[in-house]
């Protein structure tokens, strides 16, 4: 399985997008078509409240359907961006009437009979679809584990010490608009509008605070980026995390500090990730910035972490809208897709 | 030493702001003033681009006079913030000729004869001025310094890794002016102005690149970090940074996990940085739009790290230009003349 757009001489599929008109639902149609998905039939779904909306797909109109049980029926590959209740509820029924589930929420994602899968890590993990539901993992865990596995593979991992950069995207449309509002303000020299989606003002500060906080005082989304990083990587490698969100739009960044087993070089590292799919070493220092619109994980900044005997320090940038969530679907449908021919 | 204003019955001292019309000059005359700093004469000095220029001071007018030999004559102490060429070409001058200079820049702190100075870490460096230089340390590594002393005390350091999260007035005034210049055309819907000052375009952006790279692929600001934090600290204690550059206008954010020779719980932290001079300990999450103004060093988000035996994980904040700056900078010169009662 690797990044590249789908070529295959498939007979199409019988394709739902679930939460069609949200942030991540919009790129999923954009990507489908970039990657020349083989399509059969399309439908597109989301709740009562956006039913009836138009979208458009390859140059067709579609009305958005409500999200119900017979909506499923005949579907065969559903790519859903739903709330994790909606998930719960919908998914199983999906499932059951035949369909494999790729779901976005996190719903799913820790479920030992559900496979959380980043292609270029462990697409193998499609051979145990036990509920019809495939989880697509956190938009941390999955840039993090695009460039971990080549390294653990390599010398195996002992430690990994996360700081993230992430931006207002990450909380969807909602998030986006508030951090938009609040810049307009600024730049006009207008009183900023109080906080609606982030947890604080995000425009000329950062929020370590974005998140619910769990009792051992790490946020939810650090016990994610822990949890499914060491689900995906197979192994339960020791990672500490701080996230933290950025007054950047789109594109999540990561400090990386890791410790391996065994000797791997700054050279080591850069030859096993040039080797890996999905990751690009750009001669400049990859910026939130510039990598926005890209579906693979930049890697720069490597270099010789001197307080540890075999460690290495790197900084990672994804798209976490596309790699981050609605590439890494489609990833997935294309695997399950060429697991057929 | 403490953080607290001067209250002391001195006599007052000849004083000199070296760089008065800089942001940290700027800054440092008002901190002078905050603190009730004992003077009996104050003369601002800058390049000859500046002199002539007026400065308030105490409700009084000043003209600034160029930085030359001469004027230097009968001062006791220079709070100098100027470019490291200036300083090394002035400050030798300056001790000749009888005064302690505070020096906030990078010249001499890692000279062997220089004390590099935290108060509230260690003053009692103060009594090692050989060169009649005291070097003020990096703007990460005051707050670090303060946060991480009183642990190194209670449990001896292992290991730091950081990353950092900093403003852009850590490249002074045209740093600020290249951020507000760009937020001012993005929020008013204008193309946004080439940077000027930072590596790349901050505004909806992070720089993890915005100093030079050392050939071994750390920054001179990383480099920096771990070379003071050592000296402050007065032990080889190994730390690896990666600093990155925010779009906040101040206050800088450090992310820490942090390892212990001995056995450290948060509550042992907590109480350890409750009885330290400098330290706050806020209820709420530490952000540096809030910060801003503080002369102290904020920690939040204390827990403990499950990957390793003795760790902790913690969220300091500071705001660059005063405890990173010119507060210590003052706080410096109070400490001297505390020495001479």
């Amino acid at each position: 399985m690797t990044a590249q757009p789908f070529e295959g001489e498939f007979v199409g599929v019988n394709l739902a997008v679930v939460g069609a008109t949200g942030a991540v639902g919009e790129l999923i149609r954009k990507v489908l078509d970039e990657r020349n998905f083989p399509i059969e039939s399309i439908r597109f779904l989301a709740s009562s409240r956006s039913a009836g909306k138009p979208v458009e797909f390859r140059g067709k109109h579609y009305e958005v359907g409500a999200i119900r049980p017979e909506a499923f029926d005949g579907v065969d590959i559903v790519l859903s961006s739903t709330p994790s209740g909606v998930s719960r509820e919908f998914s199983p029924i999906a499932a059951r009437a035949g369909a494999v589930v790729v779901d976005n929420s996190s719903a799913w994602r820790m479920d030992p009979d559900v496979p959380l899968v980043v292609p270029e890590v462990n697409a193998d993990q499609l051979h145990n679809i036990r509920k019809g539901i495939v989880a697509n993992p956190n938009c941390i865990a999955i840039p993090l584990t695009v460039a971990l596995a080549p390294l653990h593979r390599a010398a195996g991992i002992k430690r990994v010490v996360v700081s993230t950069y992430q931006s207002s995207s990450g909380k969807g449309a909602k998030g986006l608009a508030d951090l938009d509002a609040q810049l307009a303000a600024l730049g006009q020299g207008k009183p900023v509008p109080a906080p609606q989606a982030h947890k604080a003002r995000l425009a000329g500060n950062v929020l370590p605070h974005d998140w619910t906080t769990d009792p051992d005082g790490f946020t939810e989304e650090e016990t994610k980026v822990v949890q499914e990083t060491r689900k995906i990587l197979g192994s339960d490698v020791p990672v500490v995390a701080t996230c933290v969100r950025v007054p950047v739009r789109v594109s999540h960044s990561i400090s990386v500090t890791a410790e391996f087993e065994r000797a791997l070089s700054v050279d080591d590292a850069k030859n096993a990730w040039l080797k890996a799919a999905g990751v690009v070493l750009p001669d400049a220092v990859p910026l939130p910035l510039d990598i926005e619109g890209r579906d693979e994980v930049f890697i720069g900044r490597v270099r010789k972490d001197p307080t540890v005997a075999n460690g290495l320090v790197f900084w990672v940038v994804a798209d976490n809208l596309r790699k981050g969530a609605a590439t890494n679907a489609v990833q997935v449908a294309q695997a399950l897709l060429a697991m057929r021919t």
